[in-house]
C-alpha cells in the first residue's frame, strides 16, 4: 500500500423523489444559477421539470445553456462561460451525464478568470476559485458527479483532453436511479463499460500489488457493473438494478479505488479519446472496442494480476496462471459480446489502415498525461489487436 | 437499495511518515490546541514527540489533555471540556486510537455549550457549532478517525452510550501505519475484530436484502480484516499487513457500508457496550464474545443471507442453506480462536448468573438506540447462547 491523501467532500443523496432538494442544495452558493443541460431529453423525461420547479421555489434566477453533446466540445465552453460571465452566475447546476457534468466543470473553472479555459488543459494555468457545482445525474458511467475531473474536445486541435482538480468536487450530487429509465439499452451497456474500465485501469496499471482491501473494493465494483447492468438489460425500468449500477458507477472513480495504489494510469482511456475526438464513436463503446486489446498486451507484463482478475470476478481456477490469464480476458470480451459493446475497430466501423494516425492523436495526449511508455509503436501494436 | 445520503468531509493522509503534518493541518483551525491523548504509550513509540515537534513548528501553542482511559469515561470528558474552555482553545488535536478520538469529539461538543456534555449522549441536546478535530491514529480498531460517532461510559450510571451528528466528523485524519507497530498481538486482535463487527451488525440487519453494490463492499473488508490481522499476527512489524488492517477499519465504519441499507442497527456492540461498561473489558474481547451468540439466533430469521456470507467469506459452498448459515458462523468463530480473541462470556471470566444484570443493563441503551426489539429476554436469550 502506497501512500495517500484521501477527501472527497461531494455530499450525495441517493435514492427516489430526491431531486426536488436541488433547489435548496444549490441556492445555498447563490441564487444567480447557471443550468447546464444536453440535448433535451431531460425535458422528455420530466427532470428539467423537476429541477426548475425546486430551483424557482428555492429563489434562483435561472440562466440556462443548454446543447451539451456528448463528448463534450471547447467551443460549447467557452460559450457557457461567456454566458456566465455576462448573467454574472453564482452557481452552477449541471443536470446529465458524465458530458454535462463535465463541460459544467470546465465553465466552472473557466468563468472567473480572463484566459482561454484550455490552458487549465494543457497544464499551463491550475485552478484557483472556481463556481460552485451541484449536479443531477440522468446517466450511470462516468463517475463526473463524485469527481474532480472532466474531459473535453477541443474541435480545433481535435484534442480530447481531461485535467482534475481538487478544487471542482460538486458540491452535493443528486442520484435518482429513476432518472435513468430512459436511457436504451446501448447507452446503458455504455455506462457500464465505462464503469468497469475506470476500475480496470486503476486495477491493471497500480505498481504495487500489495493492496489487498482496494483489490477486493475493484472487483466487487466490476462485478456488481456487469450484474446490474444484465439486470437492467432485462427490464430497463427495474429500480433496484438501476440503482446498483448508479452506485456502482460513482464509486468506481470517486478516488476510493485509487487510494494507496500509487501511481495508476489510463491508458485505455488513452487510446479511446483518439477515437472518440476523430470518430465521435459513444466513449463506452471506443472503451469496449481497445480493452481486451490492451489487456492481452498487458497481460504478458503481470500475468499473475489478470489470473487474480479471472479467478475472482469469473470464478476461473483451473489452468496455469497464464492460462487462467487469458480466460478472464476471455471472459470479459464475452460479456461485453452478450451485451452488444462492440469489441474491435472493425465493430466500430475504423478501418485499420486508419491505426496510425489515431495512434499519431494518441500520443499527443500521452505527452500532456506524462505516460512516456505510450510511444507511437506501441499504441498502433494495441489497435493492431483490436 | 434504500434511499441514503453520503456525506464524509474528513481528509485522510495515509502512510508512512505523515506525521509530520499534523501541525499545518491543526493551526488551520487555530493556533490554541487542545492535545488529548491516553496513557502515554505514544510517548514510548516517538508518536508524541513527532505530533507536538510539528504542532510547535506550526506556531501552536499546546493545552495537554492526557489520560483518556480505554473505554473513555465522562467524568474525564468534563475534565478536558473544562480546561478546553479555561484555556480558550480553538482547536483539538486527538493522538490515539478509538477512545482516545471519542473522547475528543465529546470535548468539541462540550467545550462550547454551557450544559452537561451527557444531554448529547441522551438525546436531550444536538451539536450545533463544535470545536473542529484532527487526529493522528494508532490504533486500528474503531474508525472514529473517519467518522462522525463516539461512545463514552458514565461511570455514576454505569451507561456506555453512543451519538453521532454530521459536525463531528474530524477535518483531517492522519493514519501512518508505522503508528501501530507497538500495538500487542491481543490488542491488533480486538481492534481487527471491532472492524469485522462493525461490517457485521449492517451486514446482518439490513432490512433490505437488494444491496448487492453493499454487499460485495461488506465482504471484501471482513475478508481483508481477517486477512491483515494474520499477516500482523505473524509479524507484528509487517508494514503491508498493518497498512491493510488499518484502512480496512477505517473503511469498515466511514458511512459507506451503511449507504442504501435503509435502517440498521448496533445489537452486538449494545449487548458489549453493558460488558464493558460493567467489567471493564477490551471492545474487541467483549464483542467476540457476544458474536456468534447473536448470529446464531439471528440466522433462524435470515439463513439465506447467513448462507451468502459463509459462500463469499469462507468459499463453503456445499450442503443446505441452513447448513451453509451455521457453517458460516462456525468459521468465524474458529478463527477467533485461532487469534485468540474470546468467544464466550465464560472466556471473560463474567458468571453465567450475571446474565440478568447485563440484560437489564443493555435495554437501557436499547431505549435510547430505539432498538424495541431487544427487551430483556431476548438479551438474556442471546446471552445464555455466548
Amino acid at each position: 500500500m502506497q501512500n495517500f491523501v484521501f477527501h472527497n467532500p461531494t455530499k450525495i443523496l441517493f435514492g427516489k423523489g430526491t431531486i426536488p432538494a436541488i433547489g435548496p442544495e444549490t441556492v445555498a452558493f447563490g441564487t444567480r444559477v447557471l443550468l447546464v443541460y444536453g440535448s433535451g431529453s431531460i425535458k422528455r423525461n420530466g427532470v428539467y421539470q423537476q429541477v426548475t420547479d425546486s430551483l424557482l421555489k428555492a429563489g434562483a434566477e435561472i440562466v440556462e445553456h443548454p446543447g451539451v453533446q456528448s463528448n463534450p466540445v471547447l467551443s460549447h465552453v467557452q460559450e457557457g462561460i461567456t454566458l456566465a460571465k455576462k448573467q454574472k452566475c453564482q452557481v452552477i447546476c449541471a443536470v446529465g451525464g458524465g458530458s454535462v457534468i463535465d463541460e459544467a466543470k470546465a465553465i466552472c473553472a473557466g468563468a472567473v478568470v480572463n484566459y482561454d479555459v484550455w490552458k487549465f488543459f494543457t497544464g499551463k494555468k491550475s485552478v484557483t476559485c472556481p463556481l460552485p457545482l451541484t449536479t443531477v445525474l440522468t446517466l450511470a458511467a462516468s463517475g463526473s458527479e463524485m469527481n474532480s475531473g472532466m474531459v473535453i474536445t477541443n474541435e480545433e486541435t481535435r484534442q480530447k483532453f481531461g485535467f482534475a482538480n481538487k478544487k471542482l468536487y460538486p458540491k452535493t450530487s443528486i442520484l435518482d436511479p429513476e432518472a435513468t429509465y430512459t436511457v436504451p439499452a446501448d447507452y446503458t451497456v455504455y455506462g457500464a463499460v465505462d464503469a468497469i474500465a475506470h476500475v480496470l485501469e486503476f486495477y491493471f496499471t497500480t505498481q504495487d500489488p500489495a493492496t489487498p482491501v482496494q483489490d477486493r473494493l475493484m472487483e466487487g465494483l466490476i462485478i456488481n457493473a456487469m450484474e446490474s447492468c444484465d439486470r437492467v438489460l432485462a427490464d430497463l425500468y427495474d429500480y433496484q438494478g438501476r440503482a446498483d449500477l448508479m452506485w456502482t458507477a460513482t464509486l468506481a472513480l470517486n478516488g476510493l479505488t485509487a487510494a494507496g495504489l500509487g501511481k495508476v494510469g489510463f491508458p485505455m482511456h488513452l487510446i479511446e479519446h483518439s477515437l472518440s475526438a476523430l470518430y465521435n464513436v459513444p466513449h463506452g463503446a471506443g472503451l469496449s472496442a481497445v480493452i481486451s486489446g490492451w489487456m492481452r498486451l498487458q497481460c504478458q507484463a503481470t500475468p499473475q494480476r489478470f489470473a487474480q482478475f479471472a479467478e475472482r470476478i469469473f470464478d476461473l481456477r483451473s489452468g496455469s496462471t497464464e492460462e487462467r490469464a487469458q480466460k478472464g480476458i476471455d471472459a470479459l470480451k464475452q460479456w461485453f459480446e452478450k451485451v452488444r459493446s462492440p469489441t474491435s475497430l472493425a465493430a466500430l466501423k475504423i478501418p485499420a489502415q486508419d491505426i496510425p494516425k489515431i495512434a499519431e492523436n494518441a500520443v499527443t495526449l500521452a505527452s500532456v498525461w506524462r505516460m512516456p511508455d505510450y510511444d507511437c509503436e506501441r499504441i498502433q501494436t494495441i489497435l493492431a489487436g483490436c
